[in-house]
């Protein structure tokens, strides 16, 4: 398959529409998110070289290399998550008739799934730091593309409780209970708050609009 | 400019980040609405014809049909945005020595600030509905799409949020109070209550993984 981040608009569309079970709400996920970052870098991109903005401008380029950084790393993730839930798929599809063949989808499926948990947990960890980063581009960012970081909190808080979602499912099928419960603890860690810091970063743009 | 659904994600991506005015905010937030409706497709193909749905065959082909339609008005309104806001500029760039100018440029800016408020208005009414059909698809979808469901209502009430900011900047330059008012009245019935219904619309889609 092609990388699809050179896939249109709307054949990726098209396909995560369709019945095939790929892309699915985790490649969306990750698109949600690096649409946040392109936002944060649009915001510093319309601030930087303004004079009216030039006592902000050292922070939006420290603001426009992190989210730069950030987005190279989702869309990546967009691919990483259709391969990690093929692996689960195809671990299932493993002969399960001698009892050594039994163990070995077992542990396949195990391992698959440690890693369709690993990929969405990524996705939410880094939503997590786009919200922090939209709450400078909403307070320094110039007053024209404003609105524009208020998409931005909005697409990454969407896309952090989306990759949720997904971390969600995969844990429930986890045998190792010291890997579920770990993995668990550090998505409610990375939730702590963020439904409320993206309506306090939004209301901010509002405010300035 | 080649229509925007036929750009590679990459390509939409680093436009939306360029120091280019468009694609902005509006772009994605019409882009997130189309994911959220593709989404909704991918649970109604995931569903239909699967013997133990059969019950919701029907509701799940009228569901499909609807998130089709406005898959491809959210798909439209991508490049809409975009000619919207480029009429805006366009208008403001238009001479002023004279009087006449002042006035024809004047209608100009009305007229284009009118247009661009319809634009992300039209995105908030389909949005707002994509969240009524997500409840339709966390409840009847298959148990293996139902976090789809999910992904899909964030997503239409993120890009629901995030359209109705443009529809902010856009009225704050409206001369026609009339036109002003009655168009922020009209955000604001459908901006009604979508937040808690996301927010119990997710809370069924955990209930049911």
């Amino acid at each position: 398959m092609t990388d699809i981040r050179q896939q249109s608009i709307q054949e990726f569309l098209d396909r995560l529409a369709s019945k095939s079970p790929t892309p699915g709400g985790g490649s969306a996920a990750a698109l949600m998110g690096a649409q946040s970052a392109a936002l944060l870098g649009m915001v510093c991109n319309l601030t930087i070289g303004k004079p009216q903005y030039s006592e902000v401008e050292e922070d939006m380029r420290v603001l426009l290399e992190k989210s730069e950084l950030l987005r190279a790393r989702l869309t990546g993730l967009i691919d990483a998550d259709i391969r990690a839930f093929q692996e689960v798929m195809s671990a299932y599809r493993l002969p399960k008739q001698t009892s050594d063949e039994q163990t070995r989808r077992s542990e396949a499926i195990q391992q698959a799934l440690q890693k369709a948990t690993d990929v969405p947990l990524q996705c939410a960890r880094i939503c997590a730091e786009l919200i922090q980063l939209s709450r400078t581009a909403a307070q320094q960012g110039g007053k024209n593309v404003v609105s524009d970081a208020g998409v931005a909190v909005m697409a990454a808080h969407a896309a952090l409780q989306s990759a949720a979602l997904n971390v969600h499912i995969n844990i429930g099928g986890i045998e190792d209970k010291q890997f579920a419960i770990a993995k668990s603890a550090e998505l409610e860690e990375i939730l702590q708050g963020s439904a409320a810091e993206t309506e306090e970063i939004y209301r901010l743009v509002m405010s300035r609009l």
